[in-house]
C-alpha cells in the first residue's frame, strides 16, 4: 500500500505574506515621514512584536492599518513562496491556514490576495482559523509559537504506536529569533531544503 | 490521567443555521407569487438536492439569492440548536466549521449571524474552509455526505490501536434522507441524546 500524502498546512502573515512590511511602511510613512528621524525597522524588533516596541499610544494606529480595507490585500509575497509551494504541491497536500478570525474585516482581502498570488491553490484548500489545534495535518508552519503549540497539544504523549505525531515548524521572523522548541526556518528556500531534499 | 475532551465540528447550512428555508421563502416569492400554484416545498425534496429539484433556467436565481448580501445573515436558527450547543461546550470542544469558501461573498453575514445566535462560541472556535478533510476533531456533524467522507477519509483501515477513529455523523436535511453509511441524527435533540445520555 502506498504511503498516504502527508499534509502541511501553511500559515499567511509572515510566512508567504508580509505583513510586517507593510506595518513598518504606514507606521513610518505616519510618524517619521522626516528623513532626518530614525525610522523604525526590523532590525529594532528582534526578539519582539511589533505591538511592543511602539509607544502605547500608537498601538490604536497599529490596529488601524490593520483593519483598513486595503492592508492584507497588498502586502508583498515572501520570496520564492510562490515557486516552493508549487513544487511541494507535488508530494503533499498543501493547506493555507490563517487564524484571519482575530481579523473579520481582513476575510475578502486575504481571499481575493490569494487568487492573484497562489491561483495554484483551490479555494477549498484555504482555511481562516482561529485557534490552530483544529487543523489535521501532519506540518504546520507558522511564525507564532503560541499557534504551533496549540497544533502539537493534541499530541497525546503517551502514544507509542507508528502513528506520527503533528510537528510544528517556526518560521523565522523578528519577533521569534530568540525562541527555541521548535525546528526553525528562515526562508522558502529552508522549506525546499526540508520537505523536497 | 483524566480523558483528554472530545473535540466535535459542527457544520453550519442546515445544521445550525436553516438555509434552506430561506432559499424556498425566496424562490416562491419570486416563482410562485400566486397563492393558486403550488409553491415548492421541503416534501418535494425527498432524496434530492434544491438544486436537482428546480428547472435548469432557475439555477442562476438559486445561485443568486445565495449571493445576496443578506441571504446567510437573516438564517432562522435551527430548533433546540443554541441551548444544546451550549450544553454540550461543558464536556466538548465545540469548533463551528463552515464550507464558507465556495460561497466567499458569505464570509461577512456568516460571522455576524454566529455573533448574534451563538456569542457563547469563542470566534476562535470558528472556521471557514473548504475541504472538510482538513478537521481535527473527533466528530463531524453535517448534512452533506461529501463532506463526512472526506472528514473521515483519513482515517487509516489498517490501524488498530486503540486511538479512536474520527466519525462523521449525518444531520438529517430532506435531501440526504435516503442516505445510508453514516449514524443519523434528526435533530438537536438526537444530538443530545447521542453525546449527552
Amino acid at each position: 500500500m502506498p504511503t498516504p500524502r502527508k499534509t502541511i498546512a501553511i500559515d499567511m502573515d509572515e510566512v508567504i505574506a508580509d505583513a510586517l512590511s507593510e506595518h513598518l511602511l504606514r507606521y513610518n510613512r505616519d510618524f517619521h515621514p522626516d528623513p532626518t528621524t530614525t525610522p523604525l525597522t526590523r532590525a529594532d524588533l528582534h526578539g519582539r512584536w511589533l505591538w511592543d516596541a511602539v509607544p502605547p499610544a500608537r498601538l490604536p494606529d497599529l490596529e488601524r492599518y490593520m483593519l483598513s480595507e486595503d492592508f492584507f490585500r497588498v502586502l508583498p509575497v515572501m520570496p520564492d513562496a510562490q515557486r516552493v509551494l508549487r513544487r511541494l504541491q507535488s508530494r503533499y497536500d498543501i493547506f493555507i491556514a490563517s487564524a484571519a478570525m482575530e481579523v473579520p474585516s481582513s476575510f475578502t482581502a486575504k481571499y481575493d490576495w490569494l487568487a492573484e498570488h497562489f491561483p495554484f491553490i483551490p479555494t477549498s484548500h484555504i482555511v481562516f482559523c482561529g485557534d490552530k489545534s483544529i487543523l489535521r495535518a501532519d506540518f504546520l508552519i507558522d511564525d507564532n509559537p503560541r499557534q504551533l503549540r496549540l497544533f502539537e497539544s493534541s499530541n497525546d504523549p503517551n502514544d507509542t504506536t507508528a502513528q506520527p505525531h503533528r510537528e510544528g515548524i517556526l518560521y523565522t521572523s523578528p519577533a521569534n529569533v530568540k525562541l527555541t522548541g521548535f525546528r526553525r526556518v528562515n526562508n522558502w528556500l529552508d522549506v525546499e531544503t526540508l520537505f523536497l531534499p
